[in-house]
């Protein structure tokens, strides 16, 4: 059951279950069982005292989420040491997206473990917050680096593909449109049919026009994939990727 | 000049006054000076190699950032151990805010240190990024621990005051508004004057109603206080404060 021998207190908790748990989740066990305590409750279940006071995990959620996005930030500046900070804190939000924390926390079974007074109708996102406040549960009881460790080797080796994430979102041509939108850029395409007698299929090819200015041109075999490739190259250049 | 004796490296430096400066800042000695170089180079003084990269402190901007939000994060967290997470991202809001790092950077001498090509023109941007960009390589440099000491003991125990900040934006009706408008809350001031003939000034009262709810009540010897008042009370109530 156990790789390492549990400390003698283990044996003599009451706790015994919880720290089983959480040695299963982290690899250690615990000095403050409180805090790991404290990180599965949900405000629906909080636990009040001097009358106007809550103990809930939304502090700790509030301080693992800065703790995840440091160690996080870290870990990709060493992964690409080639690529432009817009690149790493477009990956980085993808990572820590809401989705795939619900996600991560899922598979490592925290609906076992999150105490809740709410009847959990469609919204993961209880466990998502909750996976952030035993990030933050980790790093007060063992501090940055073995937090670190913990969100390198447990969690992103293990549960987060990298270069799935890079992928993701191919559809360039909405891509690019929403960040025309978003910047209040002009945005307009340009397409035309190759003047290409000898081929077969006749090829096409677009252009972005963004503001004035040709930033992307792509050709394909349809309209639509003229359109994806110009858009892309449009991309590369304005998301500096 | 020194309170502690530098390296023998120093000694035999080129960069003599450049690590100085560094002494000055963080009061240590850099192991890897280039890292230092780099956190003061502005873009447009970026380092070309291999035709198509460039070296500048954006990459460790975006570093020195997250770690930057992760100490405070720790630190808001110590500091205000009652205070709901509402309030503990507000408070880091405003200590990280553009207008703090600009200052602070300006305090600290960054003019002297930035290089850079672009004519200053009033942006002071440019300091307060690189002060991001120094606290990126001071964790590569010297790791978590001294970085969380450098920014406590070197930045907001001498730069910031706290309190100051808890004061900030003291302009409540205009808060509450904001807030409604983000998210798309109705809301009303019921003001009236008070029934006391037996006081000399007649005492306004006012009510915040939001979304056909009352959420504040106060009272002042003007409307404006009045408002300012019952909008103080909302405020603490959807804050979390």
């Amino acid at each position: 059951m156990f790789k390492h021998i549990p400390p003698v207190k283990y044996y003599f908790s009451r706790n015994k279950e919880f720290l089983r748990q959480i040695y299963r989740l982290t690899g250690f066990y615990p000095r403050n069982i409180s805090i790991f305590k404290i990180a599965f409750t949900h405000k629906s279940a909080s636990i009040q005292f001097d009358n106007d006071k809550y103990i809930n995990n939304e502090r700790l959620e509030y301080l693992g989420d800065a703790i995840l996005a440091a160690v996080i930030a870290d870990y990709l500046f060493s992964y690409f040491p080639f690529k432009k900070e817009g690149f790493l804190t477009k990956m980085r939000a993808r990572i820590v997206s809401r989705e795939q924390l619900n996600e991560i926390a899922l598979k490592l079974g925290f609906q076992q473990l999150v105490v809740s007074q709410m009847k959990i109708n469609g919204t993961k996102n209880i466990y998502g917050n909750a996976f952030e406040a035993l990030i933050g549960a980790i790093y007060i009881d063992k501090g940055y680096k073995k937090t670190k460790k913990f969100i390198i080797s447990r969690i992103i080796k293990k549960h987060i593909n990298i270069n799935d994430l890079i992928l993701v979102d191919s559809d360039y041509k909405s891509q690019l449109i929403e960040f025309a939108q978003k910047n209040k850029l002009e945005i307009q395409f340009d397409d035309s049919e190759a003047d290409i007698t000898e081929q077969n299929s006749p090829t096409f090819i677009s252009k972005v026009i963004l503001n004035g200015q040709i930033l992307g041109t792509g050709t394909g075999t349809s309209k639509k994939e003229a359109q994806q490739n110009a858009s892309r190259e449009a991309l590369g250049k304005v998301l500096d990727i």
